[in-house]
């Protein structure tokens, strides 16, 4: 299992994927699902993914291929072109696969988020369905998700807002989804990749990988859990009706 | 969709759950998950159901008939025998409506939580799936879940303890996990049912309806919201590597 998402505020944009892989329950592995696309000062794109790790492998190879020769992501003139772009190898490396996966009662699985910059353009973000189609985040749904998203969805409802929430605030809700979910859930596991794009940099400034046992990522796990039990006996004492059969 | 939720500690029990139930998405009605099985002083039972209604509400029925004619739940000499009770009749509804279900392509899903005491018994937690085979909870395992579970648990993990949690918490955070399921899935709806129960009382004696617009709910809803929002700001700032590209 995964668990990735982005989240676009109007400073910039915070992107974050956990880094666990495994096929069946005895191999699991530690692998990247963060992959940059760096022209500096022209354009820059993250792309994170979910699904079938050789899958996801074979669109990530297809669009560096292209985004060395200057076409795909590197030609895009436009955000929605490049998320088009993403969603062509998608649909390419199904028609490669999709059969001989299905065959065997595998899916095509793959889900990519896609984030970045063109220059002279929003920064923007996208979510790339395994049939290639392409979502948008907006202002009322700014945070996309793939993979394991339920566990680590609730703060994020909770706390991020387009046009208030700012990066640093983002990329510690960001943090705490992601090890919200690995609390939850074995089969998300770090290290944890974690990016941050301001609007206007078109360049990777921010980029930092949490190990399991990073000190940082340990504080901020402990204090977040005392936080949270000291918010709960905060909330107010809650009182109970007399019993339905006191008065019969 | 449903979400409920039973915690166990050493002081006894919460039990709690939505009222949104759907056939299909235009279809969404109200109805009471908890159902309860008394003979004060002497045994005291609370059930959870998720999962197709019609089914819920035959076995439901069942156990109330076994119950007042002194058989099934009133009967049982353990709490044991009370799980597999209801899994008795967990089977008996599968028997009469399983094939018809599967033959349109529903699947028989009921779902159950069972709380509550035997006079001279500890107080006790089960869960009883489709199958009718019952699974209990545990120290280390003190909560257990039926329906739409995810989006509720970080919360649960993070606080319930099965030897030091107060019941007024456990109570907090049994509507905080829920009021988090209703703020993330719409097909998880009020009102919320909330019963505490203390070892040993053998009557239920603190049970409330929480309606949408109940104003402690709404309180706790938003101090709650308040204090995640003030907590995420405690957590570190986050520092950054320097850029992978600044000794390049």
């Amino acid at each position: 299992m995964t668990y990735c998402l982005g989240i676009k505020t109007n400073d910039g944009l915070v992107m974050a994927s956990d880094s666990r892989t495994n096929a069946g329950f005895d191999q699991v592995n530690v692998c990247r699902k963060m992959h940059t696309f760096e022209a500096p000062g022209e354009r820059v794109f993250i792309l994170l993914a979910s699904g079938s790790l050789s899958c996801s492998q074979s669109i990530v190879t297809l669009l560096e291929r292209d985004f060395q020769e200057g076409r795909g992501l590197a030609a895009a003139e436009t955000f929605y072109d490049a998320a088009r772009a993403v969603g062509e190898q998608v649909r390419r490396v199904a028609d490669l696969d999709r059969a001989a996966l299905e065959r065997d009662d595998y899916r095509f699985n793959v889900h990519l988020i896609l984030g970045g910059q063109i220059r002279g353009q929003p920064h923007d973000l996208y979510l790339i369905y395994p049939q290639g189609n392409p979502l948008r985040a907006s202002e009322d749904s700014p945070f996309l998700q793939i993979g394991e998203c339920k566990y680590g969805r609730p703060i994020l409802d909770r706390g991020i807002r387009h046009d208030r929430t700012t990066l640093q605030d983002a990329a510690r809700y960001a943090l705490i989804s992601i090890d919200s979910t690995m609390r939850s859930n074995v089969t998300v596991g770090p290290p944890i990749d974690l990016l941050v794009y301001a609007d206007g940099e078109l360049r990777v400034s921010r980029y930092r990988r949490f190990a399991a046992k990073d000190p940082d990522l340990l504080a901020i796990h402990t204090q977040w859990e005392q936080a949270l039990r000291k918010a709960v006996q905060e909330v107010p004492e809650i009182d109970f009706d007399p019993p339905p059969s006191s008065d019969g």
